[in-house]
């Protein structure tokens, strides 16, 4: 893999490459989650929203619900299912439940289609170009608006508004949900939704450089950037030495020796910009289990001095041991199987190639990271030699509208200046109806996360605000 | 046919029914129809707007340009194609023609995809279920709005404002294409667009009521009216004579012989619902060539004396050469292929099986036509039957709103109230920027019709509101 493709694999891990490191740890005791009562149903819909041939078929969509505070008539708070198993992010948006009581709504989670246990075509859903043909934001989109109709229908909740609610890829779902389904639901919670990550809407470098800005702003931060950006350098010169690759593999405790050391470049180019995501004031285990600030914790092994060759590959061997391993059950790691085999990553790869080409690059300047330039035109041949697709990058500004969204309504954007994706999130107000939400010293949809005695108050009047909105676009 | 399908089918029919008798008659002559000076170009189209698959390929969409009144930033008309020949349509909307110059626009005409010469799969496009299966108003929407923002691309157009324009099927398009594209469009005028015909939104009388009452109202519109209620069981008792067929077929001057009574129920029907939609107030030859008001010309044979057996008959057969044969050429009729085997009719058939369910039905007290019901599952039935499909009758309602259409903006709905489809139609304004427009004492979309001296009031007042709000919409 090329030093290009590793910043656009970053890219195009909204969140999902946190699980997908997640999963290759079978035996990685979690932390326990904060699990809520919910029942889980299945909804049929159609393959295809677009197309009406009867051979096409149909799928089971999973939803979870929770009645445990509606009353008849009050409000149903839709979760808009980004790329992985819903459950998971049900059990990370403790903002719907901790509102749902005051406001007596119905919960909603809606699984995402190829994702968790909402396969269309079930284990050969992603066997072959043609099944994978119904995998689109705007099936997805379909599927939800289809199923909170159904929805609807149950007794008491005819005149029951929906609102949509998402965080990352789920923020730009619920935002297009509210923006092509008005009639469906009254707004949107889009929580760190980059809606503007596409084409040229948002400098390809500001993923990476905000990555950078947060650790380069820690105690001793600049000298935590520094090393970090000689890490690069001094990885190819060890692995350039005899026997380098192994004294890599001995140095970073690889279950199995590694062979390029490109592997390692975009394992860490993962760990640093996925631990500045979830750069959390509290501990928590959105992804891994981490610290609270965790890249303070990790810049902390890295602000005392400039550091040099296998003192410098220790050090972020105590980050990687940080990152992976903060519960300390593990005895190696393993970084070949990187954003490769496991399920929701090489799907959300798909969408990736297709809709959700986000472009990425990193510039010496303004970031620690390896640099790159992002080239649409071989990412998009990359793209249609792995899938058999044909890419079409205008459609997605057709379809959405680009930065021309103020003729919709009822959406509230909101961003911390901390996430990596808040560049290309819409962070100014567009319209009395479209509110922009910025949040200083706050992390990728912390906003949508249980309320916590660590909140630092932006969140705490993010939260506010977004609730008043849901009362003004609410009907009784 | 049975009765009840011999009334879905005229409902099926917006307006193609038309072309599709007058295709029937290839030795007819056409009056001369007001031709217009434009360039024919066709732009490549994924099959598919909705995946991605590198297997389903690209058609050829027609399209028709005039820039001789445009000037560079002004803004761009575009006619969103319905069910038939774009020519056909770009000929009959003079009022585009008319207003090119005072706004200096550019006029487009963008063909309906499997419609004309815009066919997916060429000559194969209607031979399978698979093939049928792109042929839907999504697919056709994202047509037109990756037009747009092609031709947006030419050199000073950067900054032109879209209007979108369409008369029947193609003003909900219109309409549509607004609500879905709002990023494309800056507004639509939604002419004669029964967008709530759907479902129960509309009571399924209404087109046959209001038509009947444009028969009733015309002078002595109630023996008229009366006659041709008669009509039916005048047909039923002739045909159960002895040769009671041959009689038929000879009175209406078959070209061959027609052996099922219905076919004429079918054809009388069909003949007398249309003449109500192009009922204006000049000679015109829309779809036929025929003389000003021809629902008045139609009841001056049926309203001096209430008729039966063959004089009834007889001044039904000068209704026919009426409706048929205004220009004297024809020598013989042929009922029997009504509506069976032209192109656009039997494709619109499809999309009117798929997603455009136009529910229609006739009540003795309201209508002149034969009574009918509307049977939602029947009707569903002989749908999924005959093109291998599956019907999801609520999808339109989730998919564009179906009353809840509130939250959209810009759009002129106008209706003539002689229109027997403007019983679907949106007929009082929703808010200060959905517009509607109801001309008294005017048919089918004849705001879109060139200027004529014979204009009633009414339909120069609506084009002078549709004016304004379009310079509202505009930049520049």
């Amino acid at each position: 893999m090329s030093r290009a493709l590793s910043s656009s694999f970053l890219s195009l891990c909204l969140v999902v490459g946190f699980t997908t490191a997640y999963w290759r740890f079978p035996s990685h005791q979690v932390v326990s989650l904060s699990s809520y009562d919910y029942e889980t149903a299945y909804f049929t819909q159609p393959i295809d929203h677009f197309g009406f041939d009867s051979q096409i078929g149909e799928f089971k969509q999973r939803y979870l619900v929770s009645r445990e505070y509606w009353e008849h008539g009050k409000p149903i708070f839709f979760y808009a299912g980004n790329e992985g198993d819903i459950t998971w992010f049900c059990n990370n948006t403790g903002f719907m439940w901790d509102i749902a009581p005051e406001f007596n709504a119905m919960l909603i989670f809606a699984e995402h289609r190829y994702y968790g246990k909402s396969l269309p075509f079930g284990s050969d859903s992603y066997l072959t170009s043609a099944n994978l043909q119904y995998l689109t934001s705007e099936q997805a989109l379909a599927d939800f608006a289809v199923l909170i109709e159904q929805i609807k229908l149950m007794p008491g909740a005819e005149n029951s508004s929906v609102v949509a609610f998402g965080g990352s890829y789920g923020g730009m779902l619920a935002a297009w949900l509210r923006m092509k389904y008005p009639n469906v639901v009254v707004g949107a919670i889009a929580a760190s939704a980059p809606i503007w990550q596409f084409g040229n809407l948002t400098p390809c470098d500001s993923f990476n450089r905000i990555a950078s800005q947060d650790y380069r702003t820690t105690p001793g931060g600049e000298m935590c950037f520094e090393n970090i950006r000689d890490l690069w350098s001094t990885l190819n010169d060890t692995a350039n030495q005899e026997h380098g690759m192994t004294i890599l593999s001995s140095i970073f405790d690889q279950c199995s020796p590694v062979s390029d050391v490109n592997v390692f470049v975009d394992w860490f180019t993962a760990i640093f910009g996925y631990m500045a995501v979830v750069n959390y004031p509290y501990p928590a285990s959105f992804l891994e289990p981490l610290p609270a600030w965790p890249v303070s914790v990790a810049c902390s092994y890295l602000n005392e001095s400039r550091l040099h060759g296998e003192d410098l590959l220790r050090a972020i061997r105590s980050v990687v041991n940080l990152y992976f391993n903060y519960t300390g059950e593990l005895k190696c790691f393993n970084a070949s199987s990187q954003g490769t085999s496991s399920l929701g990553d090489k799907i959300w790869a798909y969408q990736a190639c297709t809709e959700q080409i986000l472009p990425v690059c990193s510039k010496y300047e303004t970031s620690m990271f390896p640099p790159s330039q992002w080239d649409p035109v071989s990412e998009v041949e990359r793209c249609e030699k792995k899938w058999n697709v044909t890419v079409r990058p205008n459609w997605m500004f057709t379809l959405f509208g680009g930065k021309d969204i103020r003729s919709h309504s009822n959406i509230v954007f909101s961003n911390g200046n901390l996430d990596p994706w808040s560049g290309g999130g819409v962070l100014t107000n567009l319209s009395d109806t479209l509110t922009a939400i910025v949040m200083e010293n706050v992390a990728h949809h912390l906003d949508l996360r249980a309320s916590n005695p660590a909140d630092p108050q932006t969140v705490i009047d993010a939260r506010n605000v977004e609730k008043e909105h849901i009362r003004m676009w609410i009907k009784g």
